[in-house]
């Protein structure tokens, strides 16, 4: 009955690109992408996985950032990485499918129009400070926080407190 | 005759430093240089590729990045890229001939002194917040966002707007 | 007596993620992590060295900076490095024992919750502007300047005048 | 007579660090360092080159930008490069002396208390914005610019300007 209380929050889907990172990418003559991640976001995921929630960084096809920059994320950071198609719903259904969840128990953070769905889905969600209308309205909770500079380890923080209150709610 | 309402837009003509960069550029002792791109002035790109619209990526000679660079930012992008010499006139006019075009068939996006004529001459024209008076003042469209951090994606949505506009002037 | 006045300052601990750099770092597809520091805040704990106050460079277990770039920095810049595990507390006691010194004699700077009881300790400590308010209550100075853009330097400065203030009081 | 409105200015001294970069360089696990430098300072310099003033690159010696780095950028850039040691003022006046120069000739780009001599002497000179009291009431011009973010080109086109100026007084 609590679970948007974020009570048994089990899944993160975080997008790497304008959320974990400014949506900058550096590019250089050699071909080579690279990406600015803040340690404090790292650092609220990490968080995250202590309380039980599975991290997913979530790259898209169109994202210029590269795959063997995502698969080196994953090895870095020790988190999923899903880079989602043409169809994102296929994609993150069929994880939730194989692990029984429902969106209840699942926390999305994006940025953009095309997260609205998951925003609005997902039992918790939340957008960077400045992210366009649509997005910021169809979230749960809208950081003070920007994208690659906290917003991440914001929008954890608030998970693991809904989490808390879930679990006094339930314990009363 | 709706041809300024962009009806007919065929072309995006884009520099490079100072609207899709911020005009900084990474320098190292090996001599390589890199710079940093926003993945949503990337999709603001796309977006126009889709509506039909070429994107020529302009970069000047005088322009610190080098050819190798911006050589790998084509290949990755898929947009053309032409390199500009002493005479820009020259070269701009010459693809637009090859195409039979005129320049109310043309958006143009550039940031200093050098592009007055550009944004005069073409039919859309847009410039990155903090623009130089002069650049300003010839651009019919002056973008919120900064260069390097979503000017080029603000410019690209107003072009396909106009381009919407006008259909729905010529359907009336 | 004087000692909180900074008077017989031996030891500087600096926080590298999220003081001498802005928290951000650097992630390339090959794996690499570079940071970005500014010259004057490495001037500034040169200033120190000078001053007889020997600077130690503070990485943690978690940070995602790796081993190889923290062991540059060290070499590069001349300062030691030390690398504090699970129970800081344990790491930074071993190196003031070694030499005989107090809290008294120590400066900190840091920039978060697990700072505070350091910030706490230390006779002399400081966080740079925007840190969590825990931290910044804790801390006996908050710089004006920004973690990787001059706090660093700042603090130097601050513990440069203190001693001088105490040299002062002890020949009155 | 007019010497000080630039009429001869014939070299410029201009600091990398904290005046063409913004002061911040990267280092990576590999030892590479790297600066972000801005199109439009470079732009700047050539305008000064185009007008007979000739452009020198401070960079000092505890800088930890390292020497192939400063190699690298005097042959990508074109201008002269210096790296100035314990006592600048013999570097620069041995310069002075082998071209003939006084200091009225000169301009100066500096960002901080070991600028204020050149400042003070050099018959133009500049500061970035921000730079520490001491420094801005020394130059004969504060930029409304950033450090590595157009201060340099500001500054440039200030020296044509006065040199105009000149140009003409003496013309009346």
């Amino acid at each position: 009955r609590y679970g948007y209380f974020g009570k048994v929050m089990r899944l993160m889907f975080c997008k790497v690109s304008g959320c974990l990172t400014d949506g900058r990418f550096n590019f250089s003559a050699s071909g080579k992408t690279s990406v600015s991640i803040h340690s404090r976001d790292i650092e609220g995921l990490r968080r995250l996985q202590k309380e039980g929630v599975t991290v997913f960084l979530l790259t898209c096809s169109q994202d210029p950032i590269g795959p063997a920059l995502v698969k080196k994320l994953s090895e870095k950071m020790g988190f999923e990485v899903l880079k989602v198609g043409e169809n994102p719903l296929v994609d993150l259904r069929s994880i939730m499918k194989e692990r029984g969840l429902k969106w209840n128990d699942v926390a999305y953070m994006g940025n953009d129009e095309a997260d609205v769905i998951w925003l609005n889905l997902s039992g918790l969600s939340g957008v960077p400070v400045g992210a366009p209308v649509d997005a910021a309205n169809a979230a749960k909770y809208s950081c003070q926080q920007a994208a690659g500079m906290g917003a991440v380890r914001e929008f954890s923080e608030y998970i693991i407190r809904k989490k808390r209150e879930a679990e006094s709610h339930q314990a009363a």
